[in-house]
């Protein structure tokens, strides 16, 4: 209302959607950037990892969806603390908008260990709710101004600096970087690193085999040695040379999650994370494959990465 | 920023999903509607009808997606006319927001005439082109705090003013009224109503036989008589006896889109409109079918009507 109690009409929006443009050059173009991360654990390395991204922070919103159990609960308040101070702090570091969503459904199962969310039998119900809590999260975020949607796990605690730049100068529909894991070597006595992200893959006579063989709802899993897919997987595929090229590309028939650049268009034509047997994949996987009946292609960068906690 | 120059923290938005209900009691628990519009053409008969609907306006938001062509330039104007009648005028027929957007890409048909429309050969690539813009209007509109999604058609010209109201008291996932068009019987020389829309069905034996022996991508079309397929037309299954109930319900596998009731959890867990062959079926038929790989079930209501334009 204004001051002399003329009441303004609501407001209407309108977009032009082809003025809304996904390029190389995404900072010169002002292309706006949805960072989209679900968390159970709010790890401070996550955060202090994506406040040093240096895409102009004006043109990042930030989307979080967190469960409602009482893991949820202490993530949103630690999330909570740290968007505070830096939504007041400096205002270069600022990003332009935050949402935080609070799930409606409880998570299927109780223990968060690494070793029990990487059981077999536990990956189906897993990961069709986390399918089901990205989606949400995605059509709850993304606007008509959205150019590019990075979708970036709770557990990243390392990327360089100019990950949504390096990413966005392929100009690709969805692009992936590697994602790895530093541990300890005790044999070594040093720090190393070995692949941590196993979905990023190309596909396989064998597992297309498989597939066939399967009833409709039955899914197809990568990095268990109880099936054996012999798919090309991207994790192995890095060059440890030093002179390797971390532009290097290639195609993927699937893709992880854990750090994802796609079109916002993408995801506008319908591609989402199916929670259901989708070609007998799930979640991410299954999203490369829509996208690709969508006529959108998936790229794989072997030799760029990201690195994930370890527990 | 303030007037004396302190910068405000940009917003922050915090929302608990499970305070976002959708009821039998939709205004009574001020649950807000995001009515939906694909349009190619303006009627004037449409935007009549919609200003009618007595479920308080401040709840409703609207969004409209247009094609580039002339043809959408044309309608966008139009629409942008009665949008800005609407919105200057009596505060009680404002709706809450209003969302137009343009699409980036072209009609994959030149002619929209109904003949055209609905050539078998035509409908392809003509539904994928439908389903996607339904999917860019979505993904960009329902928020957080969305409760219910009505498709509209931008050809309905006729409905009950309690239309979502009695749409939402029955308290589903999916529910679809019968539409119907109204037309001059020059036989019995007086107006008289016949069945349009077909695409909320039941499934048949015959159906199911023909899809499995169908191409991965090739499609089941209804009201063809090409490929009859014996499926249960919600169409036919009207009541014409003046006693009838109106709120009569049946279950369906294939919803049509022309007025269409969804709770937006349903769509925030991922159902969109496949532009592709999804088991066979596309765009809103297809929709029903993910919706239901989702857990979620489509319910038709063969004796409660909403009117099409008739050219
Ligand atoms: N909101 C939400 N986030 C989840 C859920 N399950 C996992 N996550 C988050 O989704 C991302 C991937 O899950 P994670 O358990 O790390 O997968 P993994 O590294 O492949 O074992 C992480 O950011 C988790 O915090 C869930 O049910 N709800
Ligand atoms: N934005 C947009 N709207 C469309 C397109 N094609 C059809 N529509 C609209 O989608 C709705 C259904 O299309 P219509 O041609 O009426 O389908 P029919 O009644 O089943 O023949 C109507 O509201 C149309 O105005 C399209 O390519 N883009
Ligand atoms: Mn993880
Ligand atoms: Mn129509």
């Amino acid at each position: 209302a204004k001051k002399d109690g003329v009441q303004l009409p609501p407001p209407v929006v309108h977009y032009q959607m082809n003025n809304v443009t996904t390029s190389s050059d995404p900072i010169g173009n002002r292309e706006t950037v949805l960072i989209l991360t679900p968390m159970v654990k709010f790890y401070q390395e996550y955060w202090d990892n994506l406040l040093k991204l240096n895409y102009p922070h004006e043109l990042i919103s930030l989307g979080f969806i967190l469960p409602k159990s009482q893991e949820g609960n202490d993530a949103t308040a630690a999330l909570q603390e740290q968007v505070k101070k830096t939504q007041s702090g400096p205002k270069k570091k600022r990003f332009a908008s935050i949402t935080i969503l609070r799930q409606d459904t409880e998570l299927p199962l109780r223990s968060q260990a690494e070793g029990d969310r990487h059981k077999l039998e536990n990956q189906k119900p897993r990961r069709a709710a986390m399918a089901k809590a990205r989606n949400s999260l995605l059509f709850t975020t993304i606007g008509p101004k959205t150019s590019w949607v990075l979708w970036l796990d709770a557990d990243i605690v390392e990327s360089p600096p100019t990950l949504i730049q390096d990413l966005a100068s392929h100009n690709k529909p969805i692009i992936v970087p590697n994602c790895f894991q530093r541990y300890f070597d005790k044999e070594e006595n040093r720090m190393a690193v070995r692949p941590y992200d196993f979905n990023s893959w190309q596909d396989s006579l064998t597992a297309e085999d498989l597939a066939s063989k399967m009833g409709p709802d039955e899914i197809l899993l990568e990095g268990y040695k109880e099936i054996p897919t012999y798919r090309s997987l991207m994790a192995y595929m890095a060059d440890d040379a030093k002179g390797r090229d971390p532009h290097k590309e290639m195609p993927l028939d699937g893709v992880g999650g854990t750090a994802l650049l796609v079109k916002a268009e993408v995801h506008r034509d319908g591609a989402m994370f199916p929670p259901f047997a989708f070609y007998h994949l799930i979640e991410t996987e299954g999203f490369a494959k829509m996208a690709r009946r969508l006529g959108w292609k998936s790229t794989g960068l072997p030799n760029y990465f990201v690195y994930h906690y370890n527990e």
